[in-house]
């Protein structure tokens, strides 16, 4: 039975190029994988994939008694259907470790850096093995993309070192055009639904014994996200009400370098316990405030604790 | 404040080895960090100190609020009072992965390989560190410990490389011999208290919500542990007696490859489900079984399940 190679939930470019360079890093040191995904590629993403001439991978939703190597995360609320009957072989990840245990030794490579594609380019070069061009291509956009071409707190001098030797291989001479060619493609709303456009970049966490969802827009300019405010509003209120303590909506100008935080919670007093600022009804602007992972995740965990 | 690069409870070889080398890596990759252990050095550790030239690290007993790299381990169970408020910065191990989570991205090489040895003397490498002659030998050591110079189902050609190369560096020409040296060391048991010799090798595992303790004492020869048996085994009830569901405990013969394990538990019957073989009253002999991590903890794992 070939492993499956997997990323988390609600799936970003991240999450499906590390998919798809480890299953072919790992199939080049001899394991049997395959690449998967839990859902379909995002417009941005799919622009990638196809700029690349990359395919998407299979759709997965339960893995009941496979084997796993994970990609970008390490959380049970990341995980699909099954994790329990799953055995866990590896993980690839950049974010803080979560609560996935395993019965035995496992191979994982986790780096605090601004994106898996960095890890793995790392191991790629661990283990002598070449990266493919259209590999290469497809981790330059994940960095650029989880890094906001540079601009995240979360962005270490090992991403600039990857992305400029993918670059190479790939054959991108100018990275920051390749960048905001794909941030337009990401910042675009038109004929997408409210609930896509919440869960196009969302993430469930467990914070102190609380279910609390967030979930992220990157726009080259706030105002296009004008007409769909008041939607995602609402959208995130449903949200909410399936058994969840709060949903917070970032909406990242990546631009401004700041997000406006949409807000919905059985107690908004935590938003000021954890950013010091006062939310205005139920939004607030957050200066500087660009990564999940590094700037709002850690604050809000204290702030729950 | 100096971050602590700490091992596991009752300090193996590895865990204190490992301490040192990669306290010694962190700091020449320009991080401020300390080798410290939770406990001395067995007798089996002071014979590698002594031979190699290194200093045996602080004893450390509470975290709190201190920033932690673990080395050879991820289990809360096996960590010090106070990770409540320790920041975990980074993990090397080569154990199946643990409880331990984090609040913010950290690094991890977590290897399925023999020792933790192995990996970090691949870190060296990695990041271009040379590494110092004395930790050679150390290294060495903790690799030939924990795969029972090469004999262990847990070592793998990553280990026998390591050990091939930190030879070289360290100026061993017998690494069987220097193996054999130390596994006498480790085999002496005259002088040592009950107490001592069950906790010489000895982890906490929580294992479908019972505690569960297995310890190890590995001989060159099982004869040598005739005189010593029934006082170990009055010794594991003890330990039993502090709320724990069972205790085990491997006398492992490394030349005839095999372990007799003493039991004590609330319910006796998970060793033939776990093993396949009937218990002898209070005790069995399980040929082949070496490994604690690779055919005890598993085994154990599923039939608690």
């Amino acid at each position: 039975m070939s492993a499956l190679v997997l990323g988390h939930m609600n799936p970003d470019t991240d999450s499906i190029v590390a998919a798809i360079a480890a299953a072919d890093l790992y199939s080049k040191r001899g394991f049997d994988v395959t690449p998967a995904a839990q859902g379909a590629p995002t417009p941005e993403t799919e622009f990638v994939l196809k700029k690349f001439g990359l395919s998407a991978p299979q759709v997965v939703s339960d893995v009941a008694g496979k084997d796993l190597y994970l990609v970008d995360y390490s959380d049970l609320a990341q995980a699909p259907q099954g994790m329990d009957s799953a055995t866990v072989l590896g993980i690839v990840d950049h974010h803080k470790l979560g609560d996935v245990t395993t019965s035995s030794p496992l191979e994982a490579w986790i780096w605090p850096v601004g994106c898996t594609g960095t890890v793995l380019k790392n191991m790629y070069d661990f283990y002598g093995v070449e990266i493919p061009k259209n590999i290469a291509g497809g981790l330059l956009c994940a960095i650029l993309s989880d890094t906001v071409i540079f601009k995240s707190p979360t962005c270490t001098e090992a991403d600039k070192k990857a992305v400029e030797a993918l670059a190479k291989i790939a054959g991108v001479s100018d990275v920051v055009a390749l960048g905001m060619e794909m941030f337009k493609v990401k910042s675009a709303v038109d004929g997408t639904s409210m609930h896509d456009l919440v869960f196009r970049d969302y993430k469930d966490f467990d914070m102190n014994g609380n279910k609390v969802g967030i979930g992220q827009l990157e726009v080259v300019d706030l105002s296009i996200l004008d007409k769909v405010k008041a939607g995602l509003q609402e959208e995130i209120a449903k949200v909410k009400g399936e058994g969840r303590h709060s949903v917070f909506l970032l909406l990242t100008d990546i631009m401004k370098e700041g997000s406006e935080m949409l807000i919905v919670s059985d107690d908004p007093a935590v938003v000021e316990k954890a950013f010091g600022v006062k939310p205005d009804g139920s939004s607030v602007w957050l200066p500087g405030v660009m990564s999940r992972k590094k700037q709002v995740v850690p604050n809000f965990e204290k702030a729950f604790k």
